[in-house]
């Protein structure tokens, strides 16, 4: 068996789970709120054990946004996401982001509530605002491409698109009985086709 | 000329003035980050003048949530909201929190961010619970009228309608060059008829 890197740490304790605690406690008494005495406590192991890890509560929230945009990004990158038209493309990247945010539910949670107080912050505000972007940019592609209604402007359509799917984060609670791709497929059938039965 | 309670205090600030620079500097220093001397220094006025409107910052938040609610609620209450077939008239209350939201947008703002810590948020979320409860049953209404697509959850698009409404105070700027009209319009044109071109 390889020896990874967290299996080097305290029993129980890798950086994943690591970080998975760490945004719990961001979430419950606010990033700005939270010590690395009190990420401590609530793991039960010392602070070196999680110097170990990372080197400063910045870094925490470093990896934890950037575990949210990297998995955002990656949809961007899906065969489907990158081939065929761009009706068809922007379909894909709006259904995926659905599925990254009910799998990186915490995460993604945590991004979308940074506001630029710190360089890590503003970092990856600028790295979502890439991503809308390039979002906004599959849509003006898609209305180019003649499958799109033209009456609406793209950058507000991807403003209203996403502010669908990340309203996830407000209302979505895993084990409520909708899954993933139940949510997915509504998203989808609203913003491509609409509520109104034809 | 009518003496209004507003022209009894200080001059310049009425109640109405008094919540717009409260719910301002709230959000600049959240809810609990700010002291009634803050807002003092803040409006150039003594605290007590301050009290001669209002007992302690708690009603000053009461006051502001429910001014978003009472805009949210009365747009139910809108002929167009209770006469005629349930789409359109789920397609009005759509069209209509728009441009509530735009209209009191620092005050919507202030609802959808606060998270049940006193008996004053207990309420707010209490009454938008109620909100969105009467828009998931005009959703249901729709549907059984037959005019809303039946392969949707009604309490599931309700809460994506909604998620893409209240998005708005993400992203929306006064004066960045939409009109509230055009987005109310962007709104219903993708949640009702879909980006699909036919």
């Amino acid at each position: 068996m390889t020896e990874g890197k967290g299996s080097r740490g305290r029993p129980g304790y890798d950086l994943d789970s690591l970080l998975h605690t760490a945004v719990k406690v961001f979430h419950e008494r606010g990033y700005d709120g939270t010590s690395m005495e009190d990420l401590a406590k609530r793991l039960g192991i010392t602070k070196s054990a999680i110097y170990y890890h990372v080197p400063s509560k910045q870094e925490l929230l470093r990896l934890s946004v950037d575990r949210a945009l990297d998995a955002l990004f990656a949809v961007l990158d899906e065969p489907s996401s990158t081939d065929g038209p761009a009706i068809e493309r922007l379909h894909h990247v709006v259904r995926r982001s659905v599925e990254v945010l009910v799998d990186e539910l915490p995460f993604v949670t945590l991004l979308l509530r940074i506001r630029g107080n710190s360089k890590v912050e503003r970092q990856a505000l600028a790295r979502r605002r890439e991503f809308d972007h390039l979002v906004g940019e599959l849509v003006a592609e898609a209305e180019h491409e003649g499958s799109l209604r033209l009456d609406v402007d793209p950058a507000l359509t991807s403003r209203l698109l996403f502010g669908m799917v990340n309203s996830l984060i407000e209302w979505y609670r895993p084990r409520q009985g909708l899954t993933k791709s139940e949510i997915a497929e509504t998203v989808t059938k609203i913003a491509f086709d609409g509520l109104r039965r034809r």
